[in-house]
């Protein structure tokens, strides 16, 4: 057992076999070690530079999951895939080993007898443990697990099992996909009473991030949308959950909310999600907006969006961790509505990315001088 | 003769048989009469409520043109072509003769023997009758020519000849084209003396639209762009001009600026623009951006835009002209930083659209309260 | 009563007030009148010039539906959505207005309590009425009408009941909808007895069309389609229709028919239709196609297909209705294999479109010398 | 020395270290040697089983190229870049040994004082002593070297000297590029005199294969094609030097011609080739075709092809050496008409893929039974 150690921090994946926890460890390590420069992470930029958070070479991964792949492994499938670069895998093995074995089975698992206190008991035994193990100040739970369905009602699915967790185990917490998380009726007093930080939620990587910037375009330059469409094609994990049509449910009501805040109004148009195992882990979004300019002129955009789900997804998780966990260090307590930024239903109100930027970037500020 | 009318606010178009003039002529007269909503105005929306702007039924058109088609015809052929609503040309027809009578000739004409001096001259003398003739209070300058190849060192191009006759004869002037304008090395000090209000240069009404919003989305997550590649095709006045290379040359540098500001570092990748006569008055851009995402993975983002050149371009045009004209009021003098908003080589620092809107909404606290 | 016209045929659409038919009968007398060229029309190409098709200056409209809007006014509202030139309405009114006297009710009707064989023996009489009172040689029943959901095992879709009353009056036959029509199992029979040619089904007017062609070159590369993915967006009757999924499960039948077809295999991939109204009666597609090269290596199609439901189907409309009627005067009989390059679900095997347009070539030959 | 080998089949590239040739001789082992499926090889489709090719497996490659990198790094940077499987290089490590010993300088190299002939004898005796050394039973010479300019008038260009070393040393040629080649004026004679089989030229891979099933649907659906517009993006070598206009003007030729010959009239619209060296050996070519349909309503069909040219090129490179290396046996000699389906200039007229395929299927009938 090690004494706490103020200059090591715990990010504590759900889901920590999956290809954005996959690609998440690998990046921290290759980007610790400086063999790639720091693309896609915005603490990584000149405004973020003197606020005191952990260095990425500080960070140690442990998480929960139910699929039993080892990290190194699935590094290798992802590099075979191009997610990865090549040579990456072997270079941060050691890395990835060493974070496999902090990775918990988690639950439930199919016929898993445990009621649903057990397992929250359970669970935070696991992050106490990992705690305890490896030494670490504090540690970020960070949710990037497949999306689950929206729950029957009153029913505790597994993602706020995993937020409760973390509550009782005090850490601060994360919800980087749509499930439900911390958002659960009954978890609502213990989130408030905990004094922990905690944002979310579900990531904007790709489509809505587009949307984020080109609905307040529109408004500005005061265009009617007649309509907005769309369609996304995505093979890997993410693609077959959201075939679910339960699951894409949850995540089309973010996109559309992203339309309806910066629009100003509800428009037609529908979103469409495609498992398409061919492509893998990359998704392609269409976009098809049709608007009116002066006069009534019919005018359109299209917008196609082709990009690595692990790849845009991973360095926000590195972020979110950071920035969590140096609120945690400062005290900082409550949803953090200046991550807005990250996510398609965040905590604060308003979903222009340009305002979202603004806010993000008062945060420095609010976290303080270097540690 | 009739005595200035604080009523009625004069808008002299260079270009005043051009698409984009025929465009704002026939729609002023169409909103003004409630036969259509404001899409695409600006400043109809609620920031500028009550900031004193000219009602658009007090705005009075005039200007110069070496083309001699009258506008009510003009209207029909935009109408054929679908940039204009079928009925419109009738029902606004006596709004548009109205306007044709007080479009002179400009020039210089192929054979003009006048010289510089002489031409601004009288270019000066159309403005002063102009008003003297209507009785407006004030006449505001908006050139909206096709786009001039760049002057040889030490010439006259035409659009700086009409910003000089503005200057003399007491006008606000915007300058809505790429086209030298007000810009002429030899115009800057009487520009400074003069004490109006001007803005310009080269409306942003589709690519570089866009790429004002789509830049900042990628610097602000970090993402790095190896190659921002377009091509736009337009038919038109506007296609021609600019299949020549010399006036495309001046064009393009304002859809680089763009990117270079917003992205922070020049990258590679070309704009072509091409002048497809079967397209009419519509164009469509398509826009490649090649960038790199975490771990240097490669993703790409294309967009493409159908819109109608004249009805992107009218509604900024009425709105410029009464954004100078309330400024000019006002007092307000040398160029308006708060309308980079509108243009791709803004007087202002910053080639953001979320903020240039921004310092766009501090316009109407300066422009003061109703009339 | 007119004695029978060896100079006039009858064409007999189906949805007579729909944007097709209206497209097809206005189009019709502006060609016969020369106004405009036959841009669209197959059978105004050389190979058909002289194989005795009848004149288009001789098909004389009439048929059923269940809407009331009259055609010259449907013919304006169409031009108001620049599907139809502004000008054409008033100039064919004479012809809208004569064809919709020939238009009758149809059915069954909300209420309707005619039995089957009562509503089949109404329409037939129609047809039999409209033959005699326009004293047409022959008659050409064509369906254009908004497509059915798929009907419960053994009921009677409508468009079954205008094809059987086709069959009845002796009419020659086409169905350019998924709908049931001549398809029907009770039908089959009938139709084998009756000696009348008939084709169908289903026109190929957008993204089939394509996938006709794109599909072989694919096949004839050796390259290997992943899969094959498409978003359809249309306004319109046609959009409202296939929303719902009854009705869209069999267009996308025949959609994935040809992708089976000319790639030899089954390929993954979805096809959505989407109804968005402010799209009116343009049709925008979208395909996405991932294959693999030598190697495995991944590459992607995509294409994007703007079109005008009624100006792409109508011509097809009118060449099918010319070549019906000619096949029927010179006796050919049964279905018309020939006619494949106009389908979707064709009645001759094999969907690659050069190898269809192949076999359309021989039809002239079959269908004799001139008149 | 060998005595000549009825087994063996030579291959000659001329830039034989390019990436398509490296490639190729990369592909060709892993085939051989069953690792991977023959996707793209059209000579592997069950048309050409029995008509005598040579076995990949029996193969033999080398070739001209003033470039010395070896082989085996060449295809470690194609792995790097994902255009080769990143276990392929290793695997085929001394396959592509092999081929790069029998590689050549070529040239002329800078300060190359040979005289024209001198260039030709030199290259003839390259050719001759791969010959003499590999004891294959003949040798294909197969241009796939970069692009060259347009050549001055009566200047023999690099691609002509080789190409009459070719006929000097007795060897079947095949111009995969827009280069000259074999169609210099001065080789006329040489070539009809030497009874060789030839084919050319300029490979068909991507935006113009498309085009040439594009074309003929527009054609055959009488479709009034108004302006077809395109952009090719490419990185590599090929981007580079086809960035030089002269380059450039060669290969939009041959595009050009492939849809004045489907379309059957010269249409509006440009075609750009940009270099961007971010793509690496990827490309990507959009494609804007605005078209007429009935009454001359205006449609349009965008597509957008990315694909890596190398993966593309090298299968039909591998084609085309077997089906020479086959025709030589069999004693064709002059341009083969059938291979039209592989060029973007062929040899025979008809630029329709369709027509082309259906010709390519007559050629294993000439080409005789089993070897």
């Amino acid at each position: 057992m090690t004494s706490a150690d103020e200059t090591r921090t715990g990010v504590w994946l759900v889901g920590a076999r999956g290809s954005v926890a996959t690609t998440a460890v690998s990046g921290c390590a290759a980007l610790a070690a400086g063999l790639l420069p720091p693309t896609g992470m915005v603490t990584e930029t000149p405004p973020f530079a003197d606020c005191g958070l952990p260095a990425l070479a500080s960070l140690v991964f442990g998480g929960h999951d139910t699929a039993t792949t080892p990290l190194p492994k699935r590094a290798e499938e992802l590099a075979a895939q191009g997610v990865l670069p090549p040579w990456l895998p072997t270079t941060v093995q050691g890395e990835l080993a060493a974070a496999d074995e902090h990775i918990r089975p988690g639950g439930p698992v199919p016929g898993d007898s445990r009621a649903t206190e057990e397992l929250i008991a359970d669970f935070a035994t696991d992050l106490r443990t990992f705690a305890r193990t490896t030494g670490v100040a504090r540690t970020v739970v960070v949710n990037v697990a497949s999306t689950e369905p929206d729950p029957a009602h009153g029913a505790w699915p597994a993602s706020s099992l995993y937020a409760a967790a973390a509550l009782r185990a005090g850490c601060p917490y994360v919800n980087f996909t749509p499930s439900t998380g911390l958002s659960h009726p009954q978890l609502a007093g213990a989130a408030r009473a905990s004094g922990l930080p905690y944002a979310g939620r579900d990531g904007k990587t790709g489509q809505t991030l587009l949307r984020s910037v080109l609905g307040p375009m529109f408004a500005q330059r005061a265009l009617a949308v007649r309509a907005w469409s769309g369609t996304n094609l995505l093979g890997g994990g993410d693609g077959a959950a959201l075939a679910d049509p339960a699951a894409a449910a949850a995540k089309n009501a973010g996109k559309e909310r992203v339309l309806t805040d910066t629009l100003g109004t509800r428009v037609e148009g529908e979103v469409h999600i495609d498992d398409v195992p061919a492509l893998g882990d990359w998704k392609t979004a269409w976009d098809h907006v049709a608007f009116d300019g002066f006069l009534g002129t019919r005018m359109v955009l299209q917008t196609i969006w082709q990009g690595c789900d692990s790849a845009l997804a991973a360095p926000l998780v590195l972020d979110l961790a950071r920035l969590l966990a140096r609120a945690h260090e400062r005290g900082l307590s409550g949803p953090l509505g200046e991550l807005g930024f990250y996510f398609k239903d965040p905590d604060a109100e308003g979903s222009a990315l340009a305002e979202q930027y603004t806010r993000l970037l008062t945060l420095p500020g609010r976290l303080g001088g270097t540690r």
